[in-house]
């Protein structure tokens, strides 16, 4: 089998300060995700590989760079899931933690739950060795800065939970992938939404939610209104749509619409079939995504952009 | 619409020692749901309702009667959705409150967030007037027992995560109801299972695996191995599959047996349809369920059990 990778920077309003820095990024997220596919790594090391450089690059919400809660914190959620076992491992609401897709890398490795989190989820990374990290190592000046501007603008608590712009700063990171041996995973980490309220969990650490992977079928990332594709199951919604028959595209296309029919909400997704048909779809204004196949990097920003490059 | 209401008590092995209590607790909860519906309650009313009753019945494990976690600690994951509109809310790892369900439905009526978990979920409660309760009101004796038991056979935390029987009390208790107007709900509560590391999210709060309920297809309430209802998304599974036409009893029939195969996990479901069929299935040992449709009472606990009273 040809392997595959696909990536995505989070579906949202994406400002023009921010494009050119997403792009870059999903672009070589896309590139350190199939160096490990070439040398023939699991598709669950190559999201996981390329999910860890999304984390640690300060142009996305999700490890460094991730967005603050209504308390000024960030509490970041993280998945990863092997569709050849369906073994999943996900935390949710963990602070102090540099690269949360690792942790969930170990809980799905190393015990035999799939969900842990707050307090729970720091005490397995201590035992598992995972150093914690100051939490000002994560905030960059950007997110300090929507913190201020959301906060200023909110003088309650209650106003500002009952008047929130769900549009503001959703850029949850995700990869796809599809390895040698035609297995595939899926792997999707966030800081969530500025001025969330603490204990606030979205989509991204929930299977069925923020992803899916079945290699029978394919893998999925989402990204976009966590609340609206929760309430959708959208990652699960387009997988079981490609095991009756439908492609990728058509799969992803309606469950896309079907969540702006049924709960008014926009996302996007990226997905890979196990035969390998690779599809970056979004209904908000704009997704950075990127891929790479038959030795041709794929990416975009814009609805109806696609660009190439030879690698 | 003649209203409809589904009850289970958790799937599993259950003893002989809790068999006639957990049939009676079923009962009563299927005739308090059914009460609000007669008197025109919409079907959340009803699921907040009966999981109530079942929250505060020391037969189950949820609210009062919930399960200890390896640190010795009551934390408690509960989750309602309604079906009309697909608004939901859910909490996990909650401590000190007397009714999960019912913190679960504010999340949902009152905030634009899906799940809250741990301390956030508790500050939320604080500020919504919620009293918390000592821990110890929930604990009861069986459960403080059946806890020492665990540890005693574990020394360490490491050996007691790498052999654990999953088959130890899971007895999650949940709900989905069918109202005079059409439309369905369903609710699951639970305090997880005995010795699971603190900070570990089973199924019943997710939406898709815990439960789904969308009124033009129907509702479903999960229980059972949680983390092999999360990896297949049991509760959406079934509401994807009866979408597409097939009977609420081939639907969880098909989900539960494609659990059985992919991640071999045993669990059960409650359903209701949109137009009013309903199921109680199950792949272990036993499940206490109970059902109330035109003026009869139906119940069961074992394979092939089903006994019927009229109202």
């Amino acid at each position: 089998v040809d392997p595959v990778i696909v990536i995505h920077g989070g579906a949202w309003a994406i400002p023009e300060s921010l494009a050119a820095a997403s792009v870059e990024g999903v672009k070589q997220a896309a590139r350190a995700g199939q160096a490990v596919l070439q040398r023939g790594g699991s598709a669950v090391d190559a999201v996981e590989a390329a999910v860890s450089l999304l984390e640690d690059d300060p142009a996305f919400d999700a490890g460094t760079g991730s967005v603050l809660n209504a308390a000024g914190e960030v509490e970041m959620d993280a998945v990863v899931m092997d569709g050849k076992t369906l073994k999943a491992g996900g935390v949710a609401c963990v602070q102090n933690i540099k690269h949360p897709v690792q942790l969930a890398r170990l809980i799905m490795d190393k015990t035999d739950h799939v969900l842990l989190v707050g307090k729970g989820a720091n005490h397995f990374a201590e035992e598992m060795g995972i150093p914690t990290v100051p939490m000002e190592t994560l905030v960059t000046e950007t997110a300090r800065k929507e913190w201020e501007r959301f906060m200023k603008y909110h003088e309650t608590i209650q106003d500002l939970f009952s008047n929130r712009d769900l549009q503001a700063g959703c850029d949850t990171v995700g990869a796809v992938a599809l390895d040698k041996t035609g297995n595939v995973a899926f792997g999707t980490s966030t800081g969530g939404i500025t001025a969330k309220r603490p204990g606030r969990v979205g989509d991204s650490p929930i299977i069925g939610a923020g992803g899916y992977a079945d290699s029978q079928v394919g893998a999925v990332s989402s990204t976009g209104h966590g609340e609206a594709i929760m309430r959708t199951c959208l990652a699960h919604h387009i997988t079981t749509l490609m095991q009756t028959g439908q492609s990728a595209d058509s799969a992803s296309k309606s469950a896309l619409d079907h969540m702006t029919q049924r709960v008014q909400g926009s996302g996007g997704v990226v997905v890979v079939s196990a035969t390998g048909e690779v599809v970056a779809n979004f209904t908000t204004e704009r997704m950075a995504w990127a891929w790479v196949k038959d030795g041709e990097l794929h990416y975009g920003l814009d609805p109806g952009q696609h660009e190439k490059e030879c690698l």
